[in-house]
């Protein structure tokens, strides 16, 4: 092989690699809601694995076109930025404004730790995902609000109870889930009244 | 809308929630190795979302043609049977071959959940997984195996310490990542021959 082709690859690999190892931190930053079993709070990482696989499962429930594989790379990536910015508390208005240039700042340093047009990219599709926009950006929100809602319900309200939260807040983001998936959002509205029904979910 | 075309869509999603609900679990099942800040042990759901994330990062570095999107969705999978299975150390023989059994045991109940078609999809991409035939298989095993020896070279020999593992066992596992993907087996070879030198693994 000539210098040439080796060269390349191997600035290639060391950037890549310092993410590697950059984003192992994802694992330790923790998000409000629990497992399904209530043992503990689940963190970013295994949050992201889980709506990524969701997106897999649960594909015939986007609209009919929707680019599922772009959706499931957009959910890898959906939560990088929270390494440096860390988890905002949805139901938290005031911080939910304060996280965003949190996040822009934590974007321009995570991906540009990739070679140039690789970070450029991952970052267009972390930006797609914010913007929610496009189908693919619409269903995979769509699923990252679905995720806690199934989970708080398996939990006998979980975080709603603990963090105080109102049935109409729940609702505004079952909305939400309806713009991306409305077979997935009338499944989510159907087991937030449940919740209601049960005492789960005050009104 | 029809009630033909409400009905199949409501038996579908029934049992896909059934599935999310059950692999959920996977963030309980823990693994050998830590992470990279020695902090904890990894648990698979995390460990599924890194590999899943290398995947996309590294895609450049698997075989020319590779199917990365199948590498994608065979990673988010590949320890779903660990539920039931629960979670084997590569480096001991005797636990591996027990294991197989358990495996197979495992992926019966659980990718039966799903709808059949849908259920036997997933089944035949693990299987391909376990297999190691295909590239996709040989690349999504080499990021398998690539991902806790970096862990362990980042925690001055992790688990390699922790569970007395020689550089031997090590090099065989790396022969593992050559075949899914030279320039990964060329780095884990280099990463695993500072390890030895700097005395975190022993020969």
């Amino acid at each position: 092989m000539s210098r040439v082709t080796i060269v390349p690859a191997e600035d290639r690999l060391t950037p890549q690699i310092a993410f590697a190892v950059e984003i192992d931190k994802l694992k330790r930053i923790l998000r409000r809601n629990l497992l399904m079993d209530g043992s503990r709070r689940e963190n970013d990482a295994e949050h992201s694995w889980y709506v990524a696989t969701l997106a897999l499962i649960l594909a015939e429930h986007a609209p009919p076109g929707t680019d599922i594989q772009r959706v499931v790379a957009m959910l890898l990536v959906h939560d990088l930025v929270e390494i440096d910015a860390g988890d905002t508390f949805i139901y938290d208005p005031v911080a939910v404004a304060a996280q965003a240039e949190a996040e822009r700042a934590a974007a321009d340093r995570i991906f540009a730790l990739l070679p140039g047009e690789q970070g450029a990219g991952l970052r267009e599709l972390w930006e797609e995902f914010e913007d929610r926009k496009t189908p693919e950006a619409k269903f995979a929100r769509a699923l990252d609000r679905f995720a806690p809602i199934l989970a708080n319900h398996h939990t006998e309200g979980g975080t709603w109870q603990l963090f105080k939260v109102r049935a109409a807040q729940v609702r505004e983001k079952v909305r939400l889930i309806e713009e991306g998936s409305p077979s997935l959002g009338a499944y989510a509205r159907a087991i937030v009244e449940e919740s209601v029904a049960r005492g789960h979910l005050p009104e």
